[in-house]
């Protein structure tokens, strides 16, 4: 598909002009980057599999009636997206500690909480992507209260969707971080889940071992990071046809 | 672990005293029944299967804050759990529609509904457990208003987890089946999830042939009905001991 304009380069991916009003085309980079993009590198096959991965997991929250940006997959690493006005926030859902949580309240990496806890980060790169209370977000209107009724509610379900998902092949959601987006019909305003749902967003273990199959890897030099986002995809049964794993892979999705 | 007295024996399970005050022993029978018990047949194989997947589900339940009734599995047909009094109603989530609702409505099956469904039928199987609106439910005291809003909301939490479960593993979940009960803590009265979720009270398509993995192979004739639970605790990393599939399983649960 012909590509409009680049309209934006983030670190891990890039936005163009949609063929459409109010679409989008997404291209994943294999660029990784950590601690705010102190340490980066380029992590061959990484947006290959987030572009299939986030497809798959979009296209089953939209099975389920959790709105999202998606609409299809171009090829290999673009994929079509309903454009959207994106809340500066970082919504993140934790149901294990870990990171910046842990080293914050001082608990162990992988002690169950209590329940799902949902934060938000303001989205600013220039700050850090600071940790914000909700009531900032009020005070600011970065987001209104019944809109963060409403994201709550729509990470949760995500939460509970992805917890599933995870659960059937064996891997532990130990958080996630999601952007929500508003679109809207007339005058209708709907929040959207945006942006990309993968081992680049997620905190992912092995059931069993306790092995890290996200972005850990690459933020703790704990191995190879394709190995391990190619091993989510396989369980899945998503893989795109351009990695090869050792063994010849079923394309199932 | 001793049993004790024999409670109640049901179409697929029977329950014991359990070693503990509040608890009771589930056992799973290999008898399959439909139609109201007018179609019957023993399945060897089927009572290890269920055992199994029912931990493995309600487990997963556990992990993400949804109650249940789930303590351990024993041994190969039997689970501990914990005794509750069941409130007197089939919960019914759909979310493509099959079954009673196609025939009723005249859908044809597997026609995605246009959010998921939660419906209630009266537990009693000498009027076919009957289809009730909620008014009669409140009317003749089954639950309360306020029941009736928690199990709403626990079943939607339990449809958004398996249907991601079953998505993660390539299969659709059409709709299930789940009976809640009430535990009390001192005075607090709690609504747990009960008796069992597996493949007798889910419909399971497979998501590329369309292959159903449920109670439907047996209702219908459809083949062996313990190859199609098989295929579905395999795909889930689940195999109990004694069945012994094609290829040595691993157990990965
Ligand atoms: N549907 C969408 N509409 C508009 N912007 C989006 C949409 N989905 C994601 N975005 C934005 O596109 C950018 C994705 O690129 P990324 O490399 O992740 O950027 P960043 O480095 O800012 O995190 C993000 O800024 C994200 O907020
Ligand atoms: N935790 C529990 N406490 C008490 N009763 C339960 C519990 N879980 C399930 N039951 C009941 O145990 C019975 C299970 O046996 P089953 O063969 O399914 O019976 P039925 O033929 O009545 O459906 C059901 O009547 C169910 O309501
Ligand atoms: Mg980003
Ligand atoms: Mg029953």
């Amino acid at each position: 598909m012909a590509k409009g304009k680049k309209l934006y380069e983030g670190k891990a991916k890039v936005l163009y002009e949609g063929p459409e009003p109010d679409t989008l085309i997404q291209y994943f980079k294999d660029d990784a980057t950590a601690f705010n993009a102190e340490k980066k590198d380029t992590i061959d096959g990484k947006g290959a599999l987030n572009n299939r991965l986030s497809e798959f997991f979009m296209n089953g929250l939209t099975q389920i009636g959790v709105p999202n940006h998606f609409i299809k997959r171009l090829n290999m690493r673009e994929q079509l997206i309903r454009s959207c006005e994106i809340v500066p926030l970082e919504v993140i859902v934790r149901n294990y500690a870990a990171g910046s949580m842990s080293k914050r309240l001082g608990i162990e990496e992988g002690t169950q909480l209590p329940r799902p806890i949902v934060e938000f980060s303001y989205k600013d790169d220039s700050l850090g992507d600071p940790l914000v209370p909700e009531e900032y977000i009020i005070a600011f209107n970065w987001a209104s209260q019944q809109d963060l009724d409403d994201i709550l509610a729509l990470a949760l379900r995500v939460n509970d969707y992805l917890s599933g998902v995870m659960y059937g092949v064996g891997i532990k959601l130990i958080d996630f971080k999601i952007e929500i987006g508003r679109v809207w019909e007339g005058d209708f305003m709907r929040l959207i889940v945006a942006d990309e749902i993968s081992p680049d967003s997620c905190r992912l273990w092995d059931i069993e071992t306790g092995q890290k199959l996200d972005k850990d890897v690459f933020r703790r030099d704990l191995g190879n990071l394709t190995d391990a986002y190619t091993e989510v995809a396989r369980r899945l049964g998503v893989l795109p046809a351009n990695v090869a794993p050792a063994t010849k892979p079923t394309i199932v999705h």
